[in-house]
């Protein structure tokens, strides 16, 4: 496993891609299959419609999940990952690991995730 | 590779965790050896004193780093990974290796990361 001490802006972009609010937890719902809109917001607690509906469409933007309509009645959508997303299935497995070995970071789900630099830091 | 459709908080706040602003990348750095906050931000584009400050003693509380000063003169201070951060070499080379396959993800390194609802979104 290499690690050389180059700044990688691939990495940098993917991390924070994956680690974007909500986005990881809405993935790794979809990793067991395709999910309607009402599902996904049943299934992640605290999720309000505007930012699900706004996290969906970044995900679908970078190619990770396709919105599939179908033309029945009433009309079915569902969301499903594409092959670039199935392909973050390793990255969660070992991100699930490192958390349940490690439990407890990150503070509180909503805690820690303001952008802004700590006000006490110098 | 079990993936059930339950939310997971520890998940959650893992993978938020790691993705947090600069977090990764600042661990990726180290995760080849020691710095000193000079060489951090010396090789990490962008990163204000500040920012690189606040999310340091944020790596530090989550017990990811550890702040070792050599009684040297002039005195040493050097950032290094904890167990707890090294074990997230395995979750940095699946999130290299899936960049690297899909290179491209979360547009500019500085785009797409306000917290904030998309307000194009309905």
């Amino acid at each position: 496993m290499q690690h050389n001490s180059h700044f990688c802006p691939y990495f940098h972009r993917a991390v924070e891609f994956i680690g974007k609010r909500w986005s990881g937890s809405i993935v790794r719902e979809m990793l067991s299959g395709p999910r309607r809109f009402t599902e996904l917001r049943g299934a992640i607690p605290d999720i309000s419609d505007r930012m699900l509906c706004a996290r969906l469409k970044g995900l679908e933007q970078e190619g990770i999940v396709e919105r599939r309509v179908y033309a029945e009645t009433p009309v079915r959508v569902e969301y499903q990952l594409t092959d670039k997303g199935r392909a973050l299935e390793k990255v969660f497995a070992a991100i699930g690991e490192w958390a349940d070995t490690w439990p407890g970071c990150g503070g509180s789900p909503a805690g820690g995730r303001a952008d802004t630099d700590d006000p006490g830091a110098a």
